[in-house]
């Protein structure tokens, strides 16, 4: 199961209402952080996740509404107590970003580690494989994909036809692999191949360029960016490297992905479901996020 | 008149239903913020106060609950049409601090300007005098007096006596002074000497010094941190340089203010108001800090 959390949902400024646009993704007592804008420390407390288990921050790009929140969430991870590694990863420069914005957070009581990121760069958070994709701003941004793989299922034949005993069994099933008789078995060999897992995909801030469809393909969620809603409001996304929500539905029907969450408002929104009709009429399936909204994804047939 | 806010009362971190410790003080259409942690920006929302005519924006010290806001106060002013330059002021080190935490707010639409301050510094902000003074913190920390000055009254016969003409008189007292038969003559030469003005002291984080004391000393009001109420916080309060309310109260009793408001309480304080009846006991007019907490101090006699 993977467990998706909005913490905020406000693009440029924090609200008296809207937290700043942030996401937590919870899986088998790990998580990851997506953007840390001022104030998502307290929009995290609203919720019912920890800091803690918080393993990975992902950080779109270096606009002040989507990190600046990052020295004080981190002091607040030493305060509860966090003290394996954090493991911060966003585009080229991150490093240098966060430390000269971390002066002020010094004496952290966990290590800090980089992940520099491009396009179709990969890595693995415990259970969850992800994958950065460029997108479109006015500065280098990157959207997201996690991907919960699942296992195939056991296959006894297999493994009686490379005669394997059944006390190895459970070990390959365990560890992934054995090593039986001077040679390896993995658990690929004795399984019937991948079964369908869980995907997310995350997109904010971007022009709906096709890098985005290409990595939101068949998404169970897809978390995008809608600034605004009124079709005049256009000229403004275009300048400003944003999407209208009728561009984020339009890439959530091509990606054919189960459903969209809509995310990232402008502060001048200030009913964001106002624009929900115009909204569905693109993409059925299309939700207004709000801060705190949350949803299990499960396995298929589980 | 001067008008005193507290935009936040909280320590160490930012809750759900406490800001981070700072103060809005405002004179004449111009504004001074003492401290600018997360959220800061979003306490002042919650007032009646205004971002743009804020001048002069005082740090005491470089923990991150008192300066991790800036940023994204920066930005906001410069979206609520700021064009005037914006002084920074804060203890050795405050523009290479303000710059590093700064990169992911470049490009502000008015300069920023630095003060550097230490013990006894004094700068001016249209009608307030400001001085910093020295405290006792686990890093440089800065005390503030505001100081809003007013003028002796005007004296006739003190203008009549120098011999200079009625319509000299109104000049002297908008401009300060005037040139007339090729000698200066000050506002002063023609006033009765200073009559008593407004005085505020602002004091977080601090173990209870005597230099507290020496510049808090008569003023109308004295805001003060008081971390914790329990008199067994003292070795923690000692450890890490913050100080009870006791302790807070004893100051005001000796400094002669006429009114102590407590702040910065630790998030473990959950209700301030419990610890009052103890703070009063030593200094009767003592009242808890809330956010949101306002009073315009008038001249005596206005």
């Amino acid at each position: 199961m993977l467990e998706v959390t909005l913490l905020g949902t406000g693009g440029m400024l924090p609200l008296k209402n809207r937290w700043l646009t942030s996401c937590l993704l919870s899986c088998q007592g790990h998580s990851i952080l997506v953007d840390c804008g001022e104030g998502t420390q307290i929009a995290l407390k609203n919720t019912n996740c920890k800091m803690k288990p918080i393993d990975l921050i992902c950080i779109t790009h270096f606009h002040a509404d989507h990190i600046s929140g990052l020295p004080g969430f981190l002091l607040s991870m030493g305060n509860e107590g966090r003290e394996e590694p954090v493991t911060i990863a966003g585009p080229k420069g991150i490093e240098s970003i966060v430390k000269s914005i971390c002066v002020i957070a010094p004496n952290l009581p966990f290590e800090l580690k980089f992940e520099e990121l491009s396009d179709h760069t990969k890595l693995k958070s415990h259970q969850l494989e992800v994958t950065s994709f460029r997108v479109e701003h006015s500065v280098e941004c990157l959207g997201y994909t996690f991907d919960l793989r699942r296992k195939g299922r056991f296959n006894a034949e297999k493994a009686k036809a490379l005669n394997l005993p059944v006390s190895t069994w459970s070990v390959l099933q365990r560890e992934g692999c054995i090593c039986y008789g001077n040679q390896l078995y993995t658990y690929e060999a004795v399984s019937d191949g991948m079964q369908d897992g869980v995907k997310v995909t995350y997109c904010t801030d971007s022009r709906p360029v096709k890098n985005i469809v290409k990595y939101a393909s068949n998404s169970d969620l897809f978390i995008c960016e809608g600034l605004y809603y009124e079709p005049d409001k256009i000229r403004r996304a275009k300048k400003t490297g944003h999407m209208l929500y009728s561009e984020a539905t339009e890439l959530a029907k091509q990606s054919n992905v189960k459903q969209l969450w809509l995310t990232h408002y402008s502060p001048a929104v200030t009913e964001p479901e106002e624009g929900l009709d115009i909204a569905k009429a693109v993409f059925e399936h299309t939700e207004c996020g709000y801060d705190g909204k949350h949803i299990d994804l499960l396995f298929k047939n589980q």
